[in-house]
């Protein structure tokens, strides 16, 4: 196989191919070639690159990797759409499972970094996690030192695993965002700035950064202090939404430590 | 009243007795004696605060101020069983109304600093908010000063604004943790170490910290991915309280961004 670093065609614009391809730009490695469907998109990223932007995917350059950082839903269609034949390909998707690439006559495998990506925030990229899964021994060795390369954590794990870390990854990163914004949705209804809340968020993410989650929890559900649980569910009336998510969830730590 | 630095008399040996009281001695307040109804603890706490112990409450000693930090349910017995008259008495609960104190001879106030506390773990002080509430206007100044002589952030909230915080940082605080905590039992089951959530989750906090979370929002709900939201359900059928879960929490986001 290849050696790094890597020439490589970037399939994709969104916010993971626009950090991933800065990162991989930044670490010596060679973005040749942008593909995106929408070529102003192809051609804006491929000037932060200094790639040759295309919009059409019969036109990819030869390249050592082709890595398609595109939307879960239209990935299977663009992959029968790429018409290259024995090199290598990967995709960053952390659902989609790597039998998804089966009739593609390439060396395929996955590179989902664990991250929640946004265009204009640069991620730290020091030890993050990167999910890898290929059949190919050598393609194994390749992206878990394309990872290093990048300053990131790889991890070997197959398909069935990297879902169980996407689901997990929604509790953790998109529900948690969202108990915030309950959170601020009560503090508003009573002009008290979110602010007030962010040391208390920073604590409590400090605490599993070193513990594990079921050894940090606190609160009123965690005590069995069935009054003040009552009292709050009462106060938010005002939103059944959040009541109903408040009782579920005070109910579910109740079992949970059995109080 | 009286001037900064001040004689203080701690009632309650708990973990935010405990650090508050740390914070206070190291800030130069004298913490003259400290009570608990297990002496115990009061000798403990009083020999690191340089304290006198105490488990009577008729034996208070004379002091600028009493800081009462006990468990929400038994702060109105308490109270009632203080003898004193004419003095300063604060209770820093967050879930208890200033009129708890209605029926004791003295200047009253709250002062609830809005953090969770463990007894081993020195909380980050500075800028940490602390809501405070007093009809006295000479104590609402005296508490901002005794805030910020600790690197605190005084709020000036009346009861229901307080009510309203403490319901938030369930929210914020116990039930994000409570995320953390499915995510890793989904990680578990699939034999995942909890770290590879690590940067997710501080990346996901960082965000909080500068942005309002309701603008952080992503994820397959926020996207409107039914499919994606349906395959993670069913995924999670091995513990129905997380099906549970998970179902309402998409639903919520779902209807919030009206997808």
């Amino acid at each position: 196989m290849y050696n790094i670093p890597l020439n490589i065609v970037l399939i994709g614009s969104g916010n993971l191919a626009t950090q991933l391809g800065l990162k991989l730009h930044a670490s010596n490695h060679k973005i040749i070639q942008v593909f995106s469907k929408t070529i102003a998109n192809a051609i804006k990223l491929g000037s932060l690159l200094n790639a040759t932007p295309t919009d059409n995917l019969r036109d990819l350059k030869d390249a050592d990797l082709y890595i398609i950082s595109v939307k879960d839903d239209i990935l299977p269609d663009l992959i029968k759409n790429i018409s290259l034949t024995g090199k290598v390909l990967i995709h960053t998707s952390g659902s989609v499972n790597l039998d998804v690439f089966n009739l593609s006559p390439n060396t395929v495998g996955v590179f989902y970094p664990l991250q929640s990506f946004s265009k204009l925030k640069t991620p730290n990229w020091e030890a993050l996690p990167i999910c890898i899964e290929t059949s190919n021994k050598e393609l194994e060795v390749l992206l878990c030192n394309l990872a290093i390369s990048i300053t990131a954590k790889p991890y070997l794990l197959d398909s069935q695993q990297r879902r169980a870390i996407h689901i997990a990854a929604v509790f953790a990163s998109n529900f948690s965002n969202y108990m915030y914004t309950i959170a601020n949705d009560i503090l508003k209804d009573k002009d008290i700035p979110f602010e007030i809340l962010r040391p208390l968020i920073m604590e409590t993410t400090q605490k599993v950064m070193m513990n594990l989650p079921e050894e940090m929890q606190t609160g009123p559900a965690y005590r069995g202090d069935k009054s003040i649980i009552n009292n709050h569910s009462n106060e938010l009336a005002f939103n059944t939404n959040y009541q109903e998510i408040y009782n579920l969830i005070s109910k579910a730590i109740l079992d949970k430590y059995k109080i």
